[in-house]
């Protein structure tokens, strides 16, 4: 394909850093609200709200609400979001291989 | 890796859908600015402008000045960002071929 105009609307949802880790976080299975707050640091509520909320409605993950007591809502990758969570892997283990590289360039580009 | 917080600072930058399509557009390289701008549906001036400098700042792409008549200003990938390239294949192939499948997950949503 050499055009990804088409494409750029389904990036917009999962080329984007929270969508990489909430996918990434979901890989060994359902994880709660609180659960996924508390081990994306940095993501505020809202954010939070806002990433899961687009990627349920894109059919990356399900959406489950347990009437227990307390009653809590659980998230969960379907099929295809463990596809995407397969494509998106070479993606954040370069970011974390390169770490040290992009900081030394950064450090770099600004003592220009 | 099990905390993702330190990858999150790079992922700001390269798990941008504009800086993904931007790296995309190099791949068989150099380009111009306005060879860039014309060729990634959607992207404003601003937008192009400000991704090109932290891609350079990061570096992940060289710019280089021209200074023949007219001058212009071209853009490659350097070493690095071509392995960057090649670990965001598979996320864009995996957003083409699920444009279908995501469309129908939407249209779901929506209708509920």
């Amino acid at each position: 394909m050499e055009d990804p105009c088409e494409a750029r609307g389904v990036l917009g949802i999962v080329g984007d850093k929270w969508a990489l880790l909430v996918v990434r976080m979901l890989k060994d299975g359902p994880r709660r609200f609180t659960e996924l707050k508390r081990s994306i640091d940095g993501i505020s509520q809202r954010m939070l709200t806002v990433t899961l909320r687009d990627l349920e409605r894109d059919g990356i993950l399900t959406r489950t609400v347990h009437a227990v007591m307390p009653p809590h809502v659980s998230y969960e990758l379907t099929s295809m979001g463990r596809t995407l969570r397969e494509a998106t892997a070479p993606l954040l283990e370069w970011s974390i291989e390169h770490l040290p590289l992009i900081a030394a360039a950064r450090a770099e580009y600004d003592d220009r």
